[in-house]
């Protein structure tokens, strides 16, 4: 196992409790003290950080689209991402059987020891060190996801299928309700390779497509379509 | 609509800026700037002082119990009823057509304000003062969660089958896997007049029976069963 100095170095943290360093990097295959409860309080201060870092960034965006920058940040392939950019996987203790049958590659025990980690710096220094450490880590995908947004979700997705060399998606409105001044659109989002349509609400035609192309870009980006 | 500063009392704070409590109890059917940004981050807020909360009252629980606990702290019917408590609906600043049709006590826009809230208070007053208020909030709950927590869930669910004049429920071990020194159980819960049988896994049967009989006291909780 790696020296959890070199660790500290890569988050520019170091912690006064170094028990708790080891601790977060302790799989619960070892039988000893280990890091399943700060990775339940990691998990929640990532996501406090990263809401709060998204709200200010971002002060023209609407919930829907903050919520799903939020979800593409915190889910399990990003978290593991991120710890395999630091070499986790170097610096972990796992049991025997689990070390041996590949543990320290696993994208659930990387992505959930990063969460640990980050509950342990936070135990360990506070709110604002969770915060830098959290913003040094993610500070590519922070950027990335800026640029990624710039563009509309109508627009990504004629990219994306378009690298696919798939035909355009096509939109098409399946529904009005709501009262004449307060009208509510349904919108129904086919792509041809996809099994079923995406469908979204919205205050307006444009919104519910923007929805719709939005849930269809998800569903292609996490390989469901 | 009631004064907003009957509210601040009630949430012990006092906000410097009070256009930020004039949005937080804003909802989109006033087509003003309303609260939906807010309620992203209150959310996230809410979630990490809850967790924190726990993490620190409960030094001995595992992870899943303190992932239950805060499930059951942080979902929408709880959130109302804080909410109601608040009376947060005489507070509420609606479009007419949602007004008149009872928007001031629908549960999904009393907890999205009461996150909302939280988010204000947040940006307001930074964390101490969100901690502050979900703590004064919360108190009674959190109270409680402890006393219902006394009890494992194998004696809470037998005591709710009794109360509902139910037969016990029967556990059985369904499976082993794993090595001789790493065994994992997986054990069947079931309840007469649930549909299906809930399962679980654990390192031992205790633990497994424990697990399983949680997820039959969430199902009965939520009134699935």
């Amino acid at each position: 196992m790696n020296d959890p100095g070199t660790l500290e170095l890569r988050l520019d943290y170091r912690f006064r409790d170094q028990e708790l360093l080891a601790q977060a990097l302790t799989h619960r295959s070892l039988h000893r003290k280990h890091n399943e409860r700060l990775e339940f309080l990691g998990d929640s201060v990532l996501g406090f950080v990263i809401s709060d870092c998204l709200y200010r960034r971002f002060p023209r965006l609407p919930e829907g689209d903050l919520t799903r920058m939020r979800a593409r940040l915190v889910k399990r392939d990003t978290l593991a991402s991120v710890a395999r950019a630091l070499d986790l996987g170097g610096f972990l203790r796992l049991g025997d059987g689990t070390r041996k049958s590949g543990g320290c590659n696993r994208s659930a025990i990387l992505s959930d020891t990063l969460e640990a980690l980050l509950g342990a710096v936070y135990l360990d220094g506070g709110v604002d060190s969770a915060q830098a450490v959290v913003l040094k880590l993610f500070a590519p995908r922070l950027d990335n996801i800026e640029t990624e947004n710039i563009k509309d979700s109508k627009t990504r997705l004629q990219e994306m299928l378009q690298k696919l060399e798939k035909p355009l998606p096509i939109y098409k409105v399946v529904g009005q309700q709501g009262k004449a001044h307060e009208p509510v659109f349904r919108v129904q989002c086919r792509i041809d390779h996809a099994d079923s349509p995406f469908f979204a609400s919205g205050d307006s035609r444009r919104i519910a497509e923007q929805s719709a192309a939005a849930l269809a870009v998800e569903a292609l980006e996490s390989g469901e379509s």
